[in-house]
């Protein structure tokens, strides 16, 4: 994780700090792992997740490009959460002790709107039944490197439905249930550990609690 | 915050920023207002709220003495969320415009801390029932100014069931019907607008959900 990847000259990073490739699903660090690097992403999808006593995990922040994410390192020395790769993604790692003052900026600009984002977050965990959260979660994760293209210009979202009761304070059967509904009604179509979103307006009308 | 004390014994606040004095329940700002100035809280318990479309309050992050809030003023003309004192309070306003340096990681270690108490936050609504959630709600804000000791020496934490309900995700009748069974349990006695925790302990098992 903390290898200079810099020095290898086919990979393009300017500021000279190591870049860290990752695989879809894997994972970047664990709760109590030293916290040496905060990093900056450049492609890709990252989630920091939780663990219930009972083994169950929580999604708590999901970290896009250009946002920076390990920011326990300026004032710990361990992980309090974990990090997954939910997409294939690259991620600059900078070492804390090393930090510019107009890097720093940046930074705080960025815990800033992701501080917004969790608030959002937050928001969306208390508001509406399962049905709104799942459509609502589904149309924020379009938004993310998850989403793609499909064949017909759909928008489908590699997400499973674990995954998404890991995001919607529930669980996997009960999202399967709403899915099933969503894909009754014609508003999305699902595929293997992904969903195509058909009707996308009346996904946002479930979203808003109609 | 940096300049010391020292320098001026009859100046309560060295750094020369504005101190604003609020009382309890007074809102510092709504969401829409513009956003000017970002905030250190020297004393008091403040929180950000989010407000449904039905009108419903959510409380969607908690502010204490040492932490900076109003960052949105850091990138944006407006505030995005409303802001109260749920004590009285004092904070110092800073000026975006003339954060020096060291005050710069201050704000960003601070917003690290805060983004980790609100992943905290998240994970405390998705976990567990409603009498384990308010268990643990009234054990965190316990730890905050909204707490005092009364004359047996018992925490007494200052908080309607309303203002429980709404760092809950929940509703004031369903706490309601949870705050009368702690208090027939012998862990909590109720007062006016308030909660004394007689028996710390069981609440704690009952926030572990035992």
């Amino acid at each position: 994780m903390d290898t200079p990847q810099s020095k290898n000259p086919f990979l393009p990073n300017p500021s000279q700090n190591p870049t860290l490739n990752y695989r879809r699903r894997q994972t970047l660090y664990l709760n109590g792992d030293p916290a040496r690097s905060l990093y900056l992403v450049q492609d890709g999808l990252i989630r920091i997740t939780r663990m219930t006593p009972e083994g169950r995990t929580l999604t708590v922040r999901h970290v896009v490009p250009g946002d920076f994410f390990g920011e326990d390192a300026l004032s710990d020395h361990e992980r309090w959460e974990a990090a997954e790769a939910l997409t294939s993604a690259r991620i600059e790692a900078i070492d804390p002790e090393r930090i510019e003052p107009d890097h720093l900026i940046r930074i705080t600009r960025s815990l800033s709107e992701q501080m917004r984002r969790l608030m959002d977050y937050g928001y969306h965990l208390q508001t509406g039944d399962l049905r709104t959260r799942v459509a609502r979660y589904l149309l924020a994760l379009a938004e993310t490197p998850l989403a793609s293209a499909d064949e017909s210009g759909h928008v489908k979202v590699a997400a499973t439905h674990e995954l998404i009761a890991e995001g919607t304070a529930s669980t996997r059967e009960s999202v399967s249930k709403i899915i099933t509904e969503l894909r009754q009604e014609g508003a999305i179509e699902t595929g293997y550990r992904s969903l195509t979103l058909l009707d996308p307006e009346a996904l946002a009308d479930v979203a808003e609690g109609f």
